[in-house]
């Protein structure tokens, strides 16, 4: 089995976690008789816009689905192009392109990791949220009116149709029946955003119905935001809007530790390569993160979040076996490096970690302990 | 001097804190030689609705204009009246008509209350945030349409106007002004909402001008979270829109321990009671939390949202020596109470801070310490 992929390292971390991920894809691939045709690309980054005055080449929708799925690092450069242009032409664009309406993000204490929160009582923290990643509070309809007058006025859109909250929810239910604690939370702010939101419950609720066997509840995302900080054991799957599941995502990984090792699958889990009449509208696979001009050129991101991801690119394509040694890989290692670190060692832990590693020593640690198991 | 407050203590928990809350501000009335008269309304409660069909009286706006502020308790009973209808029919609508827009909600560490963050360099965390508490994303307009088909559409209009962001923005940059760190954070998502956000942006840009004393950054509100967890030192004024300020302003107070005691003032800062052809718009104090029927009727409730909200209502009347007895009182017996619980003593602390103590008991406590004071 051959897996041709779409390589987007983009730009600041994006190019520094790229080449570690994958080389563990590609030692993932080595133990379950698999290989990789990588496709790399330079654009979709702010480095190919300052060339040539765009993201993307005329052709990025042909190339991109030649691909089985899009590995993708982090895009945007503030400083020198503003949002709308290197995200609106890239990453964002290619979600709506490809109807990737499901963005997964999983959310785990894991061992190794040490959490902001003062872990009272060591119970796991293990959950996803399921974004809704088409529509939303995203929807890009609006404008301004009355502009440099007092009266100066903008307006923006939430568009929430049947198809997009419908779809996103039953994919929400579905992971959670198939999870051991079967509960999913629903992300609303009914009580203050008094058009969408209500709509989004109501097909919460309808939804609900097919899935008897499911626990359900709903927070506003206020409480449900404090919640994360007060009492992240109690949740399983937990679906939200476009901006909802944002907020969430990051806060979650927040709370167990860092942002660095958060992965982002966004999903267009309808599709199938190469069914007739059909376009094909590959999946995209990327880290939490973004782009980190901060830190950026240092050597010093995390790399779990990209490999993390491309374990669930693994996992997607169907290797579920290669996605388990990549999981197991980064567990072990997490735990070992903070064993280490705490006896005096050599240091693989990122400073996001409250170490002093690299981003190579940790991904050649990860790529080896793949070759391991 | 003498204050007529228009008294709505409203459902669930609302009714507990509010006799302890009216009892603690007459007790700093008390030492500083001023009184209050207070009118207590049943209405602006889901109570009132069964009984009446209605939120409000009709002579609601010349009631409550014939005071000098309102102190609200907690509104809304889900299970029985719907959001859209107890809220929207009460504190949103005051909000609207009194046209308070402002939302000041400080959020401090206050020692003897236990932060689930493991508290790693003992720094202290006291911020403010500054909701906008008009417009944005709580527009309420917006609609349904193709309603029962598969092209059913909901969509909702998150409007900012020039007056209204500017007004809420300078407001913050004046109070960062007025604070030693002058330091002001902006929550933003100009990179996913493309149209209002960037707007936003461009005003605290514009506004930052005026304000070189000041030192100005801005997050997106998903990293802003992660933020709050990771970093909540870094803050001193944060200002937001009227949903980002909403969750900012919940999940700070769960970061530093609990949202029981967290304060809100809704404040229409530039009227003035008494200027002729000008309507009084009176402002409105209440506790973040809301009505939380899960705990009602119990005793529970932890009562110093209501009497820090209290504090702050002196505060905008002129009080400054009384807020400051009475902050200073809520501190004294946060930090004694902790003692005594872990001596083995009376617990005053409520279950929502990790002891087992009551409304009664723990507002009896502030209320004879603000006398003592
Ligand atoms: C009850 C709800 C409508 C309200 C809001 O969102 O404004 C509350 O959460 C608050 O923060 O005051
Ligand atoms: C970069 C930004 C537009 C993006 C988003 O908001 O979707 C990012 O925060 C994410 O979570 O993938």
């Amino acid at each position: 089995r051959s897996y041709t992929i779409a390589v987007l390292p983009g730009d600041g971390i994006g190019l520094e976690v790229m080449p570690p991920a994958l080389r563990c894809i590609e030692a993932a691939a080595k133990g379950f008789g698999f290989k990789f045709e990588f496709r790399h690309y330079e654009w979709a980054s702010c480095t190919y816009y300052h060339k040539h005055g765009t993201m993307l080449p005329p052709d990025w929708k042909q190339l991109l689905q030649a691909c089985d799925a899009i590995y993708f690092g982090a895009v945007g450069d503030p400083a020198t192009v503003p949002d709308h242009i290197s995200l609106w032409g890239s990453l964002l664009l290619f979600r709506r392109e490809f109807d990737q309406f499901i963005n997964l993000r999983p959310c785990r204490l894991i061992p190794g990791v040490i959490s902001p929160l003062a872990n009272r009582d060591g119970k796991k923290i293990d959950f996803v949220t399921v974004r809704e990643n088409t529509e939303g509070e995203y929807s890009s309809i609006g404008g301004r009116i009355f502009e440099g007058t007092e009266r100066e006025t903008v307006i923006q859109n939430t568009v929430f149709t049947r198809v997009g909250v419908d779809r996103v929810v039953r994919y929400a239910f579905e992971l959670a029946r198939s999870r051991p604690a079967k509960k999913l939370t629903s992300a609303t702010k009914s009580n203050g955003i008094s058009i969408t939101m209500p709509y989004w419950d109501e097909r919460v609720e309808a939804i609900s119905k097919e899935y008897p066997d499911v626990k359900v509840d709903k927070y506003h995302i206020d409480i449900l935001c404090a919640h994360f900080v007060q009492r992240p054991r109690i949740f399983d799957v937990v679906v939200g809007s476009n901006l909802f599941g944002d907020i969430l995502s990051d806060l979650g990984p927040a709370c167990t530790g860092t942002i660095g090792i958060a992965p982002s699958a966004n999903l267009n889990p309808t599709a199938k390569r190469g069914e007739p009449g059909k376009e094909w509208m590959p999946s995209l696979f990327e880290p939490v993160h973004g782009s980190a001009p901060d830190i950026a050129g240092k050597g010093i991101a995390n790399p779990i979040g990209m490999i993390w991801a491309g374990q669930m690119m693994l996992e997607h394509l169907g290797e579920t076996k290669a996605a388990e040694v990549m999981m197991k890989a980064i567990e072990n290692v997490l735990k070992n490096a903070k064993d280490a670190q705490l006896q005096g060692e050599k240091d693989l832990l990122t400073p996001d970690m409250h170490g002093n590693g690299t981003t190579e020593g940790l991904g050649r640690a990860i790529e080896e302990e793949i070759g391991r198991l």
